[in-house]
């Protein structure tokens, strides 16, 4: 079996080894630079703080390159920022560190208490912000009962992750290329009739033949009835003729994901499937024309609710209009009617309106959009 | 391929549609009346609450079966429990609730303020506690400033899903069997040179064949110089004649985890290695055997370690020898010299001490081990 694999990597790996190659460069060491800066301004949180320790794993990774599961990275203002992490991670730390490419000093500490001793060292007695919206509840009243002085910081790591470099954009357009590419090799499969797990698994292979090191996320199959529900759970319902399907899947590439979903129809579908489908489309494409920098990003939200509201489906479109994508698969920005701000250029973001039209289906349509200098 | 793929189906999945229908029950709804019981104890942290607000999805999920991705479970010391959840999952958290069997009312929020003021009308002016551990210091700040008296509980919920009841036995066992078979399965594809993703990959096949869900994490394949690292990232190096092989992987089971470590050598052992393996072996049978209702748990770590002690590598097995596993890979009760308390009926533990030389290589074992009445 291992044989077989390995004559078929050929041609799957292929396409993976050469594109890693022409992968423009991730901004390693550019990513901590512009923390610190940030830190240092008055802007971030008012918070006041010498330094941030930044422990959501994502955002240490982002910064770092490391991807082990124990991990804190203390980011002084001014000096080189500290990674702690354990001994099981000490090869494998230094390693992704050296690739990364930041300035970084490694400490491999052996207790939790000898990690806080170091950090407290370092500090000598400064306010260090912690990333609120991920430390929990528990864990900062800990901080401070160790006689740490610590403040509330928020998407201090989220806010630079949202603007995509060159090495990242090119890593997401792979994402998605893969997750096309795999969904027209396996949706002539839909017409032999298999259930939404195995029409799953297939195209999750197809995605990982690509390249994908694994789904983007649990890849939904709702078809039929079940296509009324927007997150419904991939399940052993058979799939068959007069049937929408909504499929809402990604693929990931060195740990950035796409997202994508397509709604079809096995069989020739109903004038009613039909115009259901075209308004949901409609709707999305007036969404996605609207991404460009400097917009309102309630107003792509609207751009989309316009056009079901005209269906008279309002009501049946029950959720956010879209999403930032990258090293997590759903971060900022957001997309709905109460969102403040507006897109910029670097933003990658999903566009996926759907109508769910409960007992009979429902249609949701998703493209990722990069915001560039010239439109998207 | 589909059709290829639903002809293999009918021996794999057989299995597991005959031991789902003999799988003893989950105890679905005595969960939630336990865990009423202990919020209105004061032992429960001393925390005085009026009704505990679960967030943690596994929490959740272990208390009322809905596994959708937004969730929040009013358990007040008195009364009907409230899940709140929003439109995407109406339909799947009705089906889940039912199929479970707990007395919960769904609610359905339009948006997080309707959610805030449904949960304020219910505690009209008490005391709610919050998982402290899983709630972000952001989010407890949030309820603080939206005029709530919150209070931070601890592990109210992971103390009962310490003790598993029959029902979880009998699908973490079904786990640890595919675990198992999948890899008598593949083992001797080893002798065929593979790199150890591609290992790593025929063992994962091997176990979704049998049932599986989903690999219980990402599965660890240390070959060579690689398995000096404990937590080393399955990666490209091509498996040889001489390697000694650590593979730690695990199989999922209707959301419980299974959780194993084998070390094998491809080709004859040298002396070395052949020590090094007995050494590790012994270690863990000593410290299974230790594995008994109301032995300190500190002492199963105490039997692992002496023995390696003995062979002049103290400094060499630099990680915990083991954690409760169900729901969640890593839970309570955790397995460390430093632990308190005592072992139970009905906790499940892996126990998997492990030698690392650098430069040269390392071996791991590890098996789950139930609490019964009369040993192990």
């Amino acid at each position: 079996m291992i044989r077989r694999v390995s004559d078929q990597a050929s041609p799957a790996a292929g396409p993976k080894a050469s594109s890693q190659s022409a992968w423009r460069p991730i901004d390693g060491s550019g990513r901590l630079l512009r923390l610190q800066q940030w830190i240092g301004t008055d802007r971030c949180d008012d918070a006041a703080v010498a330094a941030l320790l930044v422990t959501d794993l994502v955002n240490v990774r982002y910064l770092t390159g490391f991807t082990g599961s124990n991990a804190a990275l203390l980011v002084p203002i001014v000096g080189v920022p500290l990674l702690f992490t354990d001994s099981r991670y000490a090869e494998r730390a230094a390693d992704e560190l050296a690739a990364h490419g930041a300035r970084v000093e490694l400490r491999i500490s052996k207790t939790g208490k000898a990690q806080i001793a170091a950090i407290k060292g370092r500090l000598r007695g400064q306010t260090m912000g912690l990333e609120s919206s991920h430390v929990s509840w528990a864990a900062a009243e800990a901080w401070k009962a160790d006689g740490l002085d610590v403040k509330p910081v928020v998407s201090a790591v989220e806010r630079l992750r949202r603007t995509k470099d060159e090495g990242e954009i090119d890593r997401l357009t792979k994402a998605c290329a893969i997750a096309d590419e795999a969904l027209a090799e396996v949706l002539g499969l839909l017409r032999s009739g298999p259930t939404e797990g195995e029409f799953a698994k297939e195209l999750e292979r197809a995605m990982e033949r690509r390249g994908s090191e694994a789904p983007s996320f649990a890849t939904i199959v709702a078809s039929g009835p079940n296509a009324s529900r927007p997150h419904h759970a991939t399940g052993d319902r058979r799939i068959g003729p007069g049937d929408q399907v909504i499929i809402d899947f990604g693929a990931t590439v060195d740990g950035y994901h796409s997202d994508m979903t397509r709604t079809v129809h096995v069989g020739e579908p109903t004038k009613a499937q039909r115009r259901h489908f075209q308004v949901v489309r409609q709707a999305q494409a007036a969404g996605v024309a609207t991404v460009k920098a400097g917009v309102p990003i309630k107003q792509v939200d609207r751009a989309c609710r316009e056009v079901i509201a005209a269906a008279g489906w309002a009501d049946h479109f029950s959720h956010g209009t879209g999403h930032g994508i990258g090293l997590v698969i759903h971060e900022s920005p957001w997309i709905g009617s109460r969102v403040k701000g507006r897109l910029a250029i670097g933003d990658v973001v999903t566009v996926e309106p759907g109508v769910y039209l409960p007992g009979k289906g429902g249609v949701r349509v998703e493209d990722s959009v990069l915001v560039t200098a010239t439109g998207n």
